[in-house]
C-alpha cells in the first residue's frame, strides 16, 4: 500500500483540526445569512472548458466499459457521453454559475451562498498544489445588477471567518482592476488588458524583467515605468489613493476604481490576525474579474502563494434573459491546512470521547452502558471499554487516544488520567472542565 | 441547461434539510466517541476491483490529455496510471479498508470511525439509485480480533442516530449468516454459501420460484422447503430463536448464530421510530459478511429497498502481519432524502438568517451593520438589506427567503413579519423565540 501523491488524507487528529476549521467557517458564513449549497462533483466538459484556460488540468470521468471501448461499438452514446462527456469540477465557481442558471426561477436574488467541497485538478503535484483538495467559497450573485457593497461584504465575512482560525497571521490584499485599467488608459496604453498578466508576475520576477516584458507587449519605457510604479503601491485605503494621485495620471475609470478600492479596504473591520491592505501588484491573471480583486498571504508560508482569492465579475453567468454579476472569495482549505498539519497543528485527542467507561467484566456491561447513556444525554461524548481487561490496559486504551477521563462504575468514581486525580462522581451531574468537552486545537508556534 | 440524470442536487431549503440530517448523525456518532475520517475520492482500479463484483459500475478517472492519448505517446505512464489507473470510489468500505492498512501504525485499535462522503456508481439511473450519492458509515475495526459486542454497538448507535431524524418509521432488520449457514450444514447441504444469494431474492420472487432456484443449486425438495421456512421467520430475538429451534435442525454454527442474533436484537435499546427485529430473509448478497447482517426499510418507501445496511466481516482487510475484522453499517443519505425532499420534506426558510436589518438610505449602512454585528455576537444569524429600497420591498426580500424578522434601526424596533407585530428592541438583549433561531424542518405527513 503506497500513498497517492497529490491526494492528501489526514489521520483522525488532523481531520479533527480540519473539522474545527470547517465548523468555524460555516458558523461565520451562516451568522451572516449565507445559504449553503452543494453541487455535483461532475460537470459536462462543455461547461468546464468554456473558460478555456485550465483544460490541461481537467480529470475526465467515464464508466469503465465506456473507457474500454463500449461507447465506440456502435450503440448510441450514453447520456454521460453527451456534451463532451463528464469531468470533475476544478473549482466551485463554474459549478455555481451553472447552478444559478439551472435554478434561476427558484432562487431569490441577490443570492448569497457558501459552499465547501472538494475539487480536482490533474496538475503535477508540488508544494501546496494538490490533485484533490477542499475549497470554501462565498459568493453573492445578483440578477441584472448587484450593488457595489457586496464587494465589501464578501471581504468582511471572509476576514471575520479567517480571523477565528488557529493559523498564522494573514494579509488580505485588495486591488481593483479598474485602477490598473484606468491608469493604463490614462497613460494612453492601447491594450490595457495585456498589462494585467505581466503585472501579475511582479511577485516572481525582478522589476527589470517585468519592465522588459511590458515593453514587449507594446508599452513605451515611460509607460512601463509608470505601471511598475503603480504596482509598487500598497497600504491603507486613503494613503494608497493619495500615492496613486501623486503619479499624476487621470482617467474616469481610475477614479471609479480608487473609490471602490478605498471603500473595500476601509470598509472591512479590523479582525484579529487579519490585516487588510490595498496592494496594486494584485492583478489576478484571470480574465473574468472586472473590479475588486483579492489575494491572501500567510506569514511564514509565503511560498504557498495566495491561500484565499477572488473578486468581482460583472458576468458570472448569463442566459437569454439576464446577466448575473457576482463577487466571491475562495479559501484553499487544503492549501492552508496540509502544510500546517504537517508542521504540527493538531488536536488534543484523536477521538471525540471525553470519558472512557471501564468494564470489570462482561456482566457489568449493562451498568457501564447505563453510565455512558446518562453522560451522553448531557452532551458528554463517552465510549465504553471494548472488553473487560485489566484496568491498567483500559487506562492505556484511553491514553493512546487522548481521552482525558476514565469512569469506574463499580465504585462510582472518575479519574483524570493526566493528573491521576480520582473523585466520586454521579453521571447525572458530573461535568468535565469546559475545555475538555471537545478536542482542543493545539496551534504551532514556529 | 439541463439537469444531469442520476446526479441529484438540492435547492437551498433542501440542502438545509440535508445539513440538519448530517449534523444530527454526526452529533450521535461523536457522542458515542466515533472518530471522523475522510478518504480521497479516488482509489486505484486495482484496489476497487479486488472485490470484483461491481466492476461494471466503476467510474474511471483520467487526466484529459491522458484520455486523449498522451499516455500512449511513448512517455513513462504517470503515477495515476499505475495500478490500473484511478477510479472514483463506489462505497466507503473499500477506501476505509485501504486507509486502515495504510495507517495501521498510527491508528489505535479497535478503531471506531464515522465517515460521510459522496460515492459514485456508473449505474443506469432509476428510482432510488443515483450515480453520485452521499453515504454515512460507521465501522469498528480490530487488529487480530474484535469483540462480538461491537456488532451490538454499531446497530445501537445507528438506531439512535436514525431515531432522531425527521423521517417515516424505520424497521432495522437483523440476521446472521451463521444462522443460515449453520442451518444449511445441519441439513447436510453441501454448499451452504450457494444458498445465500437465492434466499436474498425472497423479497422479489414468489416462494415457488425460490424453491425452484434452490433445487437448481443442488438442494433436495425437503432441504429447499426447510430453508424457505427458516427464511420466513421474523420477530423479537427470543421468539425467533424458539421458532428456529422448532424446525428441529441442529448444528454448532447455528447455535452460535442464534446466540449472536438474539444478543444484537435484544441488545439494541428501543429508539423512537425505529423497530429492531430479527428477520431471517436478510442474507445480503455480498460474500464478505461472516456473521451479523443488517438491512433497514422505511414505512411507505419500501420500493427504495434497504436504506441502511451492513454487517460483520471477519476480514475487512489484511496485511502480512495481521487481519482486521470489522463490523459496520452504512446509511444511504441520498437514497433516504432525495425522495423525501421530492415529497415535501423541507425547511422553514432557505437562508440561515433570523433577522433582516432594513436600510433607510446608503448613509445608514454603518448603523445597520452595527445592529447586525451586535445580533451576530449573540449567535443570531443576521443580514443587512442589499440596498435602500422602499420598506415594502425590503419586507418582501425577507418574505421570499422565509426570514421571520425585519429590524428597523431608525426607530429601534423589530417586526415579526408573519404576525405583523412590531416591538421596540435592543440588539444587545433582544432574542427571537428559540424555534426561530435556526430553520425548522417541516416533516411530511403522507
Amino acid at each position: 500500500v503506497t500513498k497517492l501523491s497529490g491526494f492528501p488524507e489526514f489521520l483522525p487528529a488532523g481531520r479533527a483540526v480540519e473539522q474545527h476549521v470547517l465548523d468555524h467557517l460555516r458558523r461565520v458564513f451562516e451568522l451572516h445569512g449565507f445559504a449553503n449549497i452543494e453541487t455535483r462533483a461532475v460537470e459536462t466538459r462543455e461547461t468546464l472548458l468554456r473558460k478555456g484556460e485550465i483544460d490541461k488540468e481537467v480529470y475526465v470521468v467515464q464508466r469503465l466499459h465506456a473507457a474500454e471501448g463500449e461507447s465506440t461499438s456502435g450503440g448510441a452514446p450514453a447520456e454521460s457521453e453527451a456534451h463532451g462527456g463528464l469531468a470533475l469540477h476544478y473549482d466551485l465557481t463554474v459549478p455555481f454559475a451553472r447552478y444559478v442558471l439551472e435554478n434561476s426561477n427558484d432562487l431569490a436574488f441577490p443570492f448569497r451562498r457558501w459552499q465547501i467541497q472538494r475539487v480536482w485538478r490533474g496538475e503535477r503535484p508540488q508544494q501546496g498544489r494538490f490533485r484533490e483538495f477542499t475549497q470554501a467559497d462565498i459568493d453573492i450573485v445578483g440578477r441584472g445588477s448587484l450593488p457595489f457593497h457586496a464587494d465589501v461584504e464578501v471581504a468582511e465575512v471572509m476576514a471575520e471567518a479567517l480571523a477565528g482560525l488557529p493559523i498564522p497571521a494573514l494579509t488580505l490584499q485588495v486591488s481593483n482592476r479598474k485602477v490598473l485599467e484606468g491608469f493604463a488608459r490614462g497613460l494612453d496604453i492601447a491594450e490595457p488588458t495585456s498589462v494585467m498578466p505581466v503585472v501579475d508576475k511582479l511577485d516572481k520576477l525582478p522589476r527589470e524583467r517585468v519592465l522588459t516584458e511590458l515593453q514587449a507587449v507594446g508599452l513605451s519605457e515611460s509607460q512601463a515605468d509608470a505601471i511598475v510604479d503603480l504596482a509598487a503601491i500598497s497600504g491603507g485605503g486613503a494613503a494608497v489613493v493619495e500615492r496613486v494621485r501623486a503619479l499624476g495620471v487621470h482617467h474616469p475609470l481610475l477614479d471609479e476604481g480608487l473609490t471602490e478600492l478605498a471603500a473595500v479596504v476601509d470598509g472591512v473591520h479590523a479582525a484579529d490576525g487579519v490585516t487588510v491592505v490595498a496592494d496594486l501588484r494584485i492583478a489576478r491573471g484571470l480574465d473574468y474579474y472586472t473590479g475588486t480583486v483579492f489575494e491572501t498571504r500567510m506569514a511564514g508560508y509565503e511560498q504557498l502563494g495566495s491561500i484565499c482569492s477572488g473578486g468581482r465579475y460583472d458576468q458570472l453567468a448569463a442566459d437569454r434573459r439576464s446577466t448575473y454579476p457576482g463577487v466571491g472569495i475562495s479559501l484553499g482549505v487544503s492549501r492552508l491546512l496540509v502544510p500546517l498539519i504537517a508542521d504540527g497543528l493538531t488536536a488534543s485527542r484523536s477521538v471525540p470521547s471525553v470519558v472512557l467507561v471501564s468494564l470489570v467484566d462482561e456482566d457489568a456491561r449493562d451498568d457501564a452502558a447505563d453510565v455512558a447513556r446518562r453522560l451522553r444525554a448531557r452532551g458528554i461524548s463517552t465510549e465504553v471499554a471494548p472488553k473487560a481487561e485489566k484496568f491498567g490496559k483500559q487506562i492505556q486504551h484511553a491514553e493512546k487516544r487522548g481521552i482525558p477521563f476514565v469512569w469506574f462504575p463499580s465504585d462510582g468514581s472518575v479519574k483524570d488520567i493526566r493528573s491521576g486525580e480520582q473523585t466520586p462522581a454521579d453521571p447525572d451531574t458530573w461535568d468535565p472542565p469546559p475545555a475538555d468537552l471537545t478536542p482542543q486545537i493545539q496551534e504551532i508556534h514556529k
